[in-house]
């Protein structure tokens, strides 16, 4: 197993335990975080029509802006699985808050896993005894691990603002294309920030992060962006806090993107001079999710047409025009204005033969931009999925 | 090499040669198919924005509702190639315009293969010495042949309508996500049928058939259905010519899904009880273009789950909810109304491990439907496509 990452600094106030209760096998799969002080929280969620239970439960107790703590299951993602599956969510819930001398309507539930099978709950049970007292300080980077699931490696950053920390992680590698929020990611902190607050700076962390990450445009019925702030450091400067935040997201987010199941290459792909923002993340996404790109990609394939297919495949974007785009990877433009520059296909191909991989796309409409993160397609992507629950 | 099919029939008037010129490597690569009698002929091509030089041309040339004869190259698509381009399939339908004695704007170019290289048009210059000589009658299994790129075997049909003989031919392989028009496929018939008729009636066959059908979600920029109709065998039944079309383009789109580049199974998904059929459509969709589906269903994993999460990204959807769902793999329901119906997943998994593997999902809404077909992702596909131009 993969060391548990050291973090830089920790946020006061913040135990937390990662241990194994058998959920599949012997790995980490069952965390805790609990702050000592009750913390204003901001959230978001899928936008998933078949959002899993957790995610039902979680939006009912992030609606008052507060929490006290977090408790996540890997291996098993609770969807699909009825009026058991809330039921069980529910119940995790009060057995952590017993355990914890906090309210139940405090404790947000997390799941990750496979889909349609209903959590093992007995135990869950078995996992409340002495919960409290394994509780420790500075082991987020466990809890980061015990998220995991077909991830190669846990997910953690931390930085200090002012007096205070922000700590987030993240766990994601495959089922990756947020909309509206993302795979799971906790981020913890102890300024004072109240929940008013905090919920608009996360969501436009989220937004220039987590929501331009896709491994392989399976929306997840489990995506969860959690922060808690504590205020044990007391007030912060919120503009050094928003750029912190949106900082470590876009960090986080490009690692869930070069950690994609199979993935070998980070892919980054920025669109320019579109119409609007709105139109520069479509023609991204439809470029950084081509199976054509992401496999030419993963074979250092110097095969740039792909690129002018993909975008080509925007159909409903109909002020584009050949005539007014321009191709690049990395440095190297391969297209022009309409026409094809002959470029050097051996340096191309040397280029993509590189692990951070970036094409830029210039409409030459307007001010729009966007930029995206993904992977390449790989064979052992198949094989990770050809077999996951057998 | 696969031998050439031979048709159950040929439609009278159709003369056709298929040859290698050169173009990349020593296989068939180039064919021309004429029609001894100016004939009525329709058309539909891609929507992409980046759409190939010959579609270009071949839209003009269709203009007046007549062709005479259709040439084609495969290894090359003549896309994102600019004003030479343009000005190269121009000069392909000149020279086999001169050859066989007819008018420019009377042969419908198309291209297929690499993208964002010019063709060598000297190769065709040469290629054109003793054309005419070189025509035959009931050669069209040759020309689906010559047509082929990634394809693994020529997929072509005949049937008899009447009097007349209806025969198609497609190509397909990769690069398959149709959006109101598809990959190649050329349809001759001897029938009598004026243009204005015959345009509706590719489009209706169109539409349920080559548009119900993606590989990976990549829509090519060369997408290009073609019908001619001599009339040298006169008129027929129109709705049986219809039927005929119909379904001979659903034959074809289902042959197109079964060879998808690296596919070992065909997989059929059908919507039923949707809001409307284009809703059923964008939700089949969604399930046959899973990359997380199609691993599963090339492993057999009995992950059902994965169709949930499929269903449950279409997020503009939101009147589809879980409680109205029911979910089948072949005749085993597995999820209705909300519920997980606990599955045997071993009667599951013996079931996903046969060759065609349909899913159907009722939504519980209304009466709208659509039935879609695609294949299952493997390593192949990614070989494939990771080093197609190197």
């Amino acid at each position: 197993m993969t060391q548990a990452p050291t973090l830089p600094a920790y946020p006061q106030g913040y135990l937390s335990l990662a241990k194994n209760i058998g959920i599949k096998d012997d790995t980490l799969d069952f965390t805790v975080v609990y702050s000592t002080a009750r913390a204003a929280a901001a959230g978001v969620f899928t936008q998933s029509l078949f959002c899993g239970a957790p995610v039902i439960v979680g939006r009912e107790h992030l609606a008052d802006g507060h929490l006290q703590a977090v408790v996540v299951n890997s291996k098993n993602a609770n969807v699909a699985t009825g009026k058991q599956g809330v039921d069980n969510s529910r119940e995790i819930t009060r057995l952590v808050a017993r355990e914890l001398g906090v309210a139940a309507e405090d404790v947000l539930p997390s799941s990750t896993g496979v889909i349609g099978q209903q959590l093992p709950i007995e135990r869950f049970r078995a996992a409340m005894a002495g919960l409290r007292d394994q509780l420790k300080p500075e082991e987020l980077g466990a809890a980061a691990q015990a998220i995991m699931t077909t991830d190669t490696r846990p997910k953690a950053r931390a930085r200090r603002v002012g007096p205070a920390v922000l700590a987030g992680m993240a766990k994601g590698s495959g089922m990756i294309e947020p909309n509206m929020a993302t795979m799971l990611s906790f981020l913890f902190t102890d300024a004072a920030i109240p929940p008013d607050t905090l919920q608009p700076m996360l969501r436009q962390a989220v937004d220039q992060s987590f929501n331009m990450v896709s491994v392989d445009t399976d929306t997840s019925t489990s995506d969860t962006v959690v922060i808690m702030a504590n205020g044990l450091a007391g007030e912060v400067d919120l503009d050094a806090f928003q750029t912190a935040l949106d900082e470590m997201c876009i960090e986080l987010a490009k690692e869930v993107a070069r950690d994609g199941e199979g993935a070998t290459k980070l892919l980054e792909v920025a669109v320019t001079s579109a119409r609007d923002d709105q139109q520069a993340k479509r023609v991204a996404k439809a470029i950084v999710n081509s199976p054509l790109m992401k496999t030419a990609v993963h074979g250092a394939d110097p095969n740039w047409g792909r690129v002018a297919m993909a975008v080509g495949k925007c159909e409903e974007e109909t002020d584009i025009r050949p005539e007014n785009v321009t191709m690049s990877f990395g440095d190297t433009c391969v297209y022009a204005k309409g026409e094809p520059l002959g470029a050097d296909l051996a340096q191309l191909e040397s280029y993509l033969e590189g692990t951070d991989i970036r094409i830029l796309v210039d409409l030459g409409l307007h001010t729009g931009q966007a930029t995206v993160w993904g992977c390449d397609l790989t064979e052992e992507y198949v094989r990770i999925n050809a077999l996951y629950t057998t």
